[in-house]
């Protein structure tokens, strides 16, 4: 292994033990010693990588952060049609959210009001949200008869932000079967009576593994 | 004005204090410096009512459970059916944490993982959703053809977790127009045909003010 390879490694693996320290502790009360800890390394090996707690912590987030835009990527080019590619895109990030302790601990740092920073995953979420909607609309999927786009949109944000919030403690909220149930119950008030038959609330089968490489 | 009487407003200025502060900062971050100064009382007088900061917090969270349980008690007491009463619910509660700062405190203090104390505010929520769905079901006024009764209540409890959670960075979302726009979305999932007609998802203008005196 190359210099280079093991200062990637340790790099990895301190952002993995700093996760699971904002993760269990919360930002506020993680200390880098116990992050060099947890990462098997020297508080010098941290210092080298990072200058303190709030580097250690945007790391964190930027990781993150490109998980999650990836994911919604993915599932964005499947080509399906815009509400089949919202709910597929809520499969492939409670997935992330669910099995992956640097996009949960990350996208809980950029959630934070205590500790407030430029990246606001929860933001980029409810524009992806919006956007979604919008091409719907375009598309001529949309249901008519409910209280008009702002509701829906307010109504799908506010469903799958409470899936992550209630994550927290049980990890149920975002399993499969969850995001399904939830669909199953949005699907019907969103699309018009034509598209429904054709939506897929378990999301798409062609939808890739959140983490697959990208080609 | 009594001894006793003095005692209490300083108690209740306390709390007050101790709620504004651990809204702002986060249970870690607040100090019992900051509360008492805040209360404008001196550290002796925090010390006269509260042994120390989990003392403080216990009656920061006993205060908005109070407040909570009797807003619901209040809306369940209207006899409306258990749609509607569902939705006043909403409303009500929706009201208590918008405006109440004590009651805002208190629930997040109840919601956290890194402080877990027996009063689970939130677990209560899902309970109070449960129930009114399954009277809902017994009164005949679900709807059929959803995916049945367990996905509409975590549909219900993601989103006003949601909601909830929003709020923290954006009030609006607690504003009474976006409670009313989830309602006017998820009613029509929820409801029977027949039903759908006479709830209102604005709440019943019965509905009295969440802390009005209870006779």
């Amino acid at each position: 292994m190359t210099k280079q390879e093991r200062a990637a490694r340790t790099r990895e693996a301190l952002i993995r033990s700093a996760a699971r320290e904002f993760d269990e502790h919360g930002y506020a009360l993680a200390t880098l010693s116990a992050i060099s800890t947890g990462a098997g390394v020297s508080p010098g090996a941290l210092h080298f990588h990072f200058e303190n707690k709030p580097a250690v912590a945007a790391a964190v987030e930027q990781e993150a952060s490109t998980a999650l835009r990836r994911a919604a990527r993915l599932a964005h080019r499947q080509g399906a049609n815009a509400l089949q590619n919202l709910a597929d895109t809520t499969h492939a990030l409670a997935r992330l959210l669910r099995e992956d302790i640097v996009v949960r601990a990350g996208y809980r740092l950029s959630c934070s009001r205590v500790r407030r920073t430029d990246l606001n995953l929860r933001q980029e979420w409810q524009s992806c949200v919006q956007q979604r909607i919008a091409e719907a609309a375009d598309e001529g999927l949309l249901a008519t008869g409910h209280g008009g786009q702002p509701d829906l949109v307010r109504t799908v944000v506010a469903a799958t932000v409470g899936l992550e919030a209630l994550c927290r403690d049980t990890r149920e909220w975002l399993a499969p079967d969850t995001v399904t149930g939830l669909w199953r119950t949005l699907l019907p008030v969103l699309a018009a009576p034509g598209t429904l038959a054709g939506l897929e609330p378990a999301g798409s089968a062609s939808v890739p593994a959140a983490r697959a490489p990208v080609g």
